[in-house]
């Protein structure tokens, strides 16, 4: 079970996330492509930090609203959000050449990946766009009770699904993550570490309504915010080692 | 003497030049890359052009000054500046793989060129982002007086240069181009053959002042904001097919 | 009957529409604030302009959005909105009082005017902005069947509507723009200046189904974007004077 | 002695600077209008805050130049630099309004301050922007030694300067702030603190070389980063208040 995180998402003077000290703990870096944060300096800065920590590359896309973090969902032709993803990951790509490292994956991010998940024909377009992309890379999206079929539309295309599970955020009966807005939706960290546990152990998380599901996950994303994050990565990370 | 214009330069729903009836007739396209022009969908409808037209492609940074189109200098790092000419480069190489082209050369844009035209350090940092890019690429600059200095300086970092003149401004002695602001500085038809016809039979351009100058350029640079810019274009493109 | 026209649309480098052969003919200018579209520059001369001919200024703001020009709906709360409207409508207002002119209305552009037509909460977030902004501002929003009901919701937070109607456009029995992807939605000019006329005399439109729909527009909104829109304008506005 | 102080530097998801706790025990807000900093939520939230405190309300344009922070030197002519600045104060001023708040001054942001400072004709250039504005705005800019000539300069126009001192910073014979990149350039606590006690006591300064350097200021810029800077606030603000 691999650990990723988004990273780079600082911006000019601004600084987001405690990236020094995330990058040696995790596994995969999503890292920021400059629509919603990270800037060339950025960018430059966090490859370096992931290099220097042998950490895999993803590009991690945004709707083009930097005001807004890409949190606001917007309505983009198929054709746009292709222009708009080839551009993001081609700039991310080159910049990592430039210190000797290969892209791997591609994670939407914010109200991209969100819309995603809840819209077929967005997925597919994302999809179809990094099938059409000449490098070999992998998408990053929800492990849920759709996965197979996630999977296979995919793998139609050649694009391999890294299927990721959030440790520290309650799902719905369908495998997707309860809101934000309701209570018990984040859990305290006896409830997160809990959930990796039985990610780790048995392949599932239990639901909001208690039941059983059963998720194909190959990835969990972390947060790095502060302090408390970077504690909680190092526990995760260790579950994670002890159960290989 | 190959033709070089200035291309994808609309952004969003703002149009500008006549790329459509340009890239018949030109040998090199410089792409805008979405800092001072272009956006992720005019440079993939730029890139389909080009190819249509098997013209060479190019890409056409620029300082991050949008409102600007790039025409304002900015005092950029060497650290800043190659960063944002890194960026800038790799998202156009990748957005041109994607349609199965091969990205050629760099040209600077607007204030960007103009400094690194008076600034050895802006040059030297052009240079060497070039020569630590993957991709090998040429670099195009003004021919002036100073094309060998600036030679054996690319060179020395394993960079390729394309010397370009212009066919419609007025030199000064020193092969700069006379100031816009000044009389007869831009030439009108007659004035522009008679140059174009004089670097192609003679390899050098007479100045304000009256004197020879040679310039060592492989490659013109044109305009095809207008009628008359494409009509220009078009005659000057003969003179060179009958120079061959 | 007055006539409205989007003006100020241009940016940095890009010019769009033709502003200054349109504001001669018309009666208020919708000026964009910098969000979609205008940019300081633009807005000193577009509002310099409007003094010229005595034209009254109306802001048209937007939805942060310059690449996709306005016209891609995004999910803003309520006071993201409000702060987003009062930024745009300020900052017009005060570069238009430097130059001695008061802002009589406002005019939500793109998706923004389509989002607000379709969903009363926006609407209302809209009233209520522009209620709360210490100047008396109109708000000019589309003439439908529900146009009472809108002059109810705004007259009671004290906001006056401008309702106005489309030239061009063909209307559906609901009062909507017909989408202007099917056949027939955009008038040509024979069907436009019939339009104009039903709007004058009998205060109606010839719906796409046949129906007579009553509109009570006190504004009809013009395009210049080219030499034939120019002269339409010209010949509606002869129309609207003959009218009165 | 007045403290003044850069607030609503914040943007989107980044937070920058401790506004809640420097509010407080500040005199004058010189907030960001979202060329450098600030947008319209962070605006409307540091106006409110303002509010709270009953801290006098100035604006702080900026070139444009988000990514920069406004930290880089951009070539803008006099009218496009006028209209820059007409547009971010009226921005402010008119959000300022819909709370009720009345703009008193103008301090312009980082590179913009720096070449105003050590050119003449762009300080004259935003002395005449604020005279030509309509509300009466008075222009904050560093007490030196020629803040007779530039007092005589503003006040031609109309236009009353806030002069203000460093607490922090090294000054040199003339006036001017010691580059940071100097060694002592930036007071520790016990030089700031004395630094303070000679301005409110004898009105001047001891200069780099060990001069003493009389400054005509009436404002005092502070800075609230972190707790460290916040802690020194309150003492600069006891000191103050001990000293009238």
């Amino acid at each position: 079970m691999k650990l990723n995180c988004d990273l780079g998402e600082s911006f000019g003077a601004w600084t987001m996330g405690l990236d020094t000290e995330v990058m040696p703990h995790i596994d995969m870096a999503n890292i920021a492509c400059g629509f919603h944060g990270g800037d060339p300096d950025v960018i430059a800065d966090t490859l370096f930090l992931a290099k220097q920590h042998n950490v895999q590359i993803g590009a991690h896309p945004s709707y083009p609203d930097q005001q807004g973090f890409g949190r606001r969902s917007m309505s983009l032709s198929a054709q746009e959000l292709t222009n708009c993803l080839h551009y993001q990951i081609a700039a991310l790509e080159g910049m990592a050449k430039v210190q000797g490292l290969t892209l791997s994956y591609v994670k939407p991010h914010g109200a991209l990946y969100n819309d995603m998940m809840k819209n077929d024909h967005i997925l597919q377009t994302v999809i179809t766009a990094i099938a059409h992309y000449p490098s070999p890379l992998k998408l990053m999206i929800l492990a849920t009770k759709e996965s197979a079929k996630h999977t296979f539309a995919a793998n139609s295309l050649g694009v391999e699904l890294i299927l990721e599970a959030f440790a520290d955020r309650q799902y719905t009966d369908e495998g997707h993550l309860v809101s934000r807005h309701l209570d018990g939706s984040v859990h305290n960290k006896a409830a997160l570490m809990a959930q990796v546990k039985q990610l780790l152990k048995d392949g599932c998380v239990t639901t909001r309504s208690g039941k059983k599901l059963n998720l194909d996950a190959n990835s969990l994303c972390v947060h790095g915010d502060n302090a408390d994050g970077i504690a909680l990565i190092k526990d995760i990370k260790s579950l994670c080692n002890s159960a290989e």
